[in-house]
This record gives structure tokens, sequence and C-alpha cells, in this order.
């Protein structure tokens, strides 16, 4: 497509990523997306990727209509040097796409020895407590925190109660969802996980306001605040899509997708061995909690992730023959071969 | 109790609050468990909150076993002064304890021209998902943002879909809860309000793994990990009572209860004006949004708590006869009088 050897690795690096903690949601099946997009001149692939304000301790990136990883890894390579003099870094990011999984950027942060936190904004899929419109996306938060000799807790978490690919997923299969994940066009409880084709909207965490619905919607709100609001990108209702099937908006009230990322240096707050030891025994102490009957054990945040990388490096991704099918076509239209290894 | 006027006026400050946006909860109620606490030696009245390390954007606070307002004010008003230098200021705080709401504290900032951010653990009372253990406060979280001409929006809430008090509420009147909020010793569903007393526990918002009880656990679990061990305070399982009647633990794994600020500096990220013309434009679009059929409007964040405190401004603050015998009984003891104005 025209994007540089580095910026093609950094790319599938965050595809693979993803598909070795088991979101294949956020794995291969984008590239396609991401092809589509290209092709309609939607995405800018020798992207000029700028810091445009700052302080001591934040920043603001533009990220020049990149594809998403290329802004998203520039921004948090920001916020991890502002956090080097600063104690902390906090870089809001306009102008940028799609960018795979949130929990790749914080994981960044963990290797200097620092907390990694990453937010984005997304297509408007879910809808505010009491409404029928379609306001927010995901809006995923990701915070990494090192241990010591155990695994760093990797939260990575949608502030909905299920992810946009298992609604697809159940209505491929002719499945009902669950209630409390979907509304039809007039805000009432649905099943029909292809609801959002007849203007249904996803819900917040909570599900309904008896559940705490709106906690679900304050979290969304404020991830596209972060991630829109501070950076200058379009909030809410305005976030362009990340799929060239569907148009450019006619309204914009910013530039692009928005981020949010910071880091967090553990010296800045405690000595840095004490710091992980606590950590170890935080895990240890929540990893003992009693299972609830039925159940084997507690987890950490980050333990099913992990759990799945270390199959998935021990078993190889396997491509179901669908995105096998699009990036076979999509090598054939540019004229690359295609190497199956298996 | 022997505060300082300068303390006691801001613990009645932020009891004030509380009462004002609706919160009663955390207001007058609470003031016999902060005079049993002192009456049983568990809380300093004098107590010298101490800064103990800090970067150019952090701090850690010791609370020296204060009232919590005491030991919060003072750390987040050490966020802000670190945020007029270094862009945005964050503070740790160990050594506290219950501290009233935290909105209370991240609406400090807006005066500032700054966002504000606080987040605190609490006595544990909810289990993980897939766990009966008790673990994890209700752990808030407030985030204050400003606008122009609109009232700044303030989430406040809880990572549980309900706060404690109304369990007492049901249990007082007989009722029953709605399922998701709690569950009994074995981790199964229950509507009793009074299953904490049999071993039960609170539910994480989302209230089962099906609808994203996990994210729930991680959100609180982050409060936790911000508040303890950033800090240096107790974390889980291992937060101290903030009632008399409940032993001190026998174990502790750090200093009092913990608590999380930080304070950003608007034009660290966006012209001042910019950003807060742009988050009119948000809560617009925001209260813009299509009502769900029998709704009226749509809320932004905040809006509850300030059309309490409109009413209540004007109504007064209604003092139920169970506190006001609280009340007297302890101003009797202290030989006090208490006025009545009404």
């Amino acid at each position: 497509m025209g994007c540089s050897k580095e910026h093609s690795e950094i790319i599938a690096d965050v595809f693979l990523a993803a598909e070795l903690r088991g979101h294949s949601s956020h794995g291969m099946i984008r590239i396609k997306d991401y092809y589509e997009l290209w092709k309609a001149g939607r995405i800018n692939v020798n992207p000029n990727v700028r810091l445009v304000h700052e302080s001591p301790s934040t920043a603001v990136v533009d990220g020049n209509n990149a594809v998403g990883m290329i802004a998203a890894r520039k921004s948090m390579e920001i916020a991890i040097e502002k956090a080097k003099t600063a104690g902390t870094g906090w870089v809001a990011t306009r102008n940028s796409n799609h960018f795979g999984i949130a929990g790749y950027y914080s994981m960044m942060a963990l290797k200097h020895d620092m907390i990694g936190i990453c937010l984005t904004n997304a297509n408007p899929l879910v809808a505010p407590t009491f409404s029928v419109s379609r306001m927010m996306g995901t809006n995923p938060i990701a915070v990494a925190i090192p241990a010591s000799k155990h695994p760093p807790l990797v939260a990575d978490f949608a502030t909905t109660p299920i992810a946009r690919g298992k609604l697809a997923v159940a209505e491929k299969k002719g499945e009902k969802v669950p209630f409390g994940f979907v509304q039809d066009r007039y805000g009432n409880p649905s099943d029909d996980p292809a609801i959002l084709k007849s203007g249904g909207s996803m819900l917040t965490l909570g599900g309904d306001r008896l559940h705490g619905s709106h906690k679900g919607y304050c979290l969304s709100a404020l991830v596209d605040i972060f991630s829109a609001v501070f950076s200058g990108a379009n909030f809410g209702p305005f976030v362009p899509p990340s799929v060239a099937y569907l148009p450019v908006l006619d309204r914009k009230v910013g530039e692009g997708t928005g981020h949010f990322f910071g880091a967090m240096r553990i010296d800045a707050f405690q000595p840095k061995e004490e710091f992980k030891t606590k950590m170890d025994e935080w895990i240890e102490t929540f990893r003992s909690a009693k299972p609830a009957d039925g159940q084997e054990h507690v987890l950490i945040p980050g333990d099913p992730e992990r759990e799945a990388e270390e199959r998935i490096r021990r078993e190889g991704i396997s491509l179901v023959p669908a995105i096998e099918n699009d990036l076979l076509a999509i090598a054939r239209e540019m004229g690359i071969e295609f190497n199956r290894t298996y």
C-alpha cells in the first residue's frame, strides 16, 4: 500500500499481538478494512505524525490521518519520554484511525518500569442511558502495571458488556444474545444480535439504568472526551467510520479518530522493587480469593490473554477461510505472492 | 473532638457537599461513624499530613491517619500545584480514612481551569468475578471537566451497580433487590439485601461474567491499585474498617486507606476557551440524543447531582430522625449545644 518497511512492521506487530492475545476481532480480519480505506483514499500511508503542543508532562499529537498504529505508537513513545523527566507523560492524539488493540500501547510502558494507559474512541454504536441514539464507540480502557515475579497486570476492556464482534458471531450462527447487550430502535430490550441493522444500538456496561448502565455511560463518555476533546479529534457520533463501506460523515467536529495515552514512572511514586513486590502481593491476594461454587479459580486482569498467547504460540494462529480468502484476494489485486507456510 | 477550626470547616464542607448533591449516604449520617472511630482512638484529629516523595508531576502523601477529608483536600491541593508547573499533577495518598464524596475533590480542580480526578479504595464488600471473597470496596471514580456556558461535567460513581446504602434502605423496608447486585456465600445470585450478613458479597459493575462483571472487576482493581499500591496504603481486603463497630484487622499490608488524585491543566492540551467551547458542543450533542420511548431526556454526567443541589438549596437539607437523634446524643456526650434552627 506504500507504507514504509518500518511502518509496515509496526502495523503487523500490533495485528499479531491481537491474534496472539486471542483478540482476533482486532487482528488479521481488519487488514481488508484498512486496505479498502486506503483504496478509497481515506487513510494516509506516508504520514507526518507531529507533536503540535506540549507541557512538561503532556503533549498533543496530530496523526496526519495515519494508520492508527503509526500515530498511536509514536504517541505512546512521547508519553514515555515525558514520563522519564516529568514522572508522568500524557498524550492526546487526533487525526488518527483504528489502531488495533489498546492493550498493545499500554504494555509498551512495562519495559521502562512504567505503568501504561491507553484509551480510544471509536465508531458510534452505543447509546447513552435513556437514549436510542448511537453516540459512542465501545471506547476501551487499557492499563498495564508491572509486577516482579508475576506477569504484569494488564486490563484491556471495552466499556460495553460485549465487543461488537460477538454480535456478528451470534448473528452468523443464528443465535439470540442475552438481554442487556442491545436494544431496539425504540429502546426496548432485545435479544436480536442483528438489531443494529434496524436502528438498534448497543448498551453500555451495566446494561440498564437499574443495573448501573449510567456508570458505563460515564466511563464511555470520559474515554471519548479524553481521546477527542483533549486532542481536537472528532467526538461521539462524529468519529469517522473505520470501514470504507460506511460513508464519510457530513459533519466533523475535529480531526479523525482520537486516542489518549499515559505513562507513569513507578519510581515517581514508590521505589521500583518495593512497588513490584507489592504488586506481587496484590496479585497473590486476589488469586487466592475463594472461588464461587463451580468455578476453578479467580483471575487477574490479563490472565485470559496470557493463557491465550501461551496456547496460540504453541498451536499457531488459526486463519479462518473467510479471512484467508480476503488476504488472497488482496494479494492478487496487488500482485503480491501469498505464502502459505502450513 | 479536638480538630482545629480550619479542619472542622473542611470536614463540614465535604459533608454538606454530599448532602447538597443528594448523596446523604456520605453526609451527616457518617458523623457518628467518625465520632466513634475517634472515641476508639482509631483516627488522628491533629494530623501532620506530609508530602513524603515527589517528582515534577507526582507526589505521595502520608495522611498521618487524619480524618479522610483533611488528607484528601491537602493531596488535591498538591496535585493542583504540580499541574501548574508540570501540566498535570498526580498524588497518591496513604494512611488516610473515609473522606466523604470523591466528587468533592475532583471538583476542586475546576476553578483552576483544570480537569480533576479522584479515586479511593474502601472497605471490602465486593467479590471479584468468579469469587465469593469480599476483596474490594465500592471503589469510586470521580472526574470533573470544565465547560464554558454549560455547567461542568462531573462523573462520580462507584464501580458496583449500586451503593452499599441502597441495600440498607431495601432491608429496612423489607424489600427484595433486583438480581445482579449481590450474591450469597456460595456465589449464587440473590435478591436478599441482607445477604452480606450471612457471608454474601456485592457484585461488580456488570453483575455477572456474561454481562461484563469482569470489566467492573478490572475497574475496581485499578482503583484499588492506584489508591493503595501507588501510595503504600492497605489494598483490597486489608483496607481498615471505616466504622468502629468492626474490629481493626489483624494483618496490614500498608498504612490506612488509600486515595489517588489527578489535576490536568486544560491548556496543557488545548487553548482554554477552545476546550471549554468544545465541551459545550459535546454536552449539547449528547443532550440532544433521542430519548428512548418513555424517557424525557438524556442526562449528562453530573446532571442528577446538580438538580438535587438546586432543589435542596431551595428546600433545605432534611435530617431523618435517626440521624438527628445520633447528633443529639453526640452533642449531649460532648456538652455541645445542638441548635435546631427549624
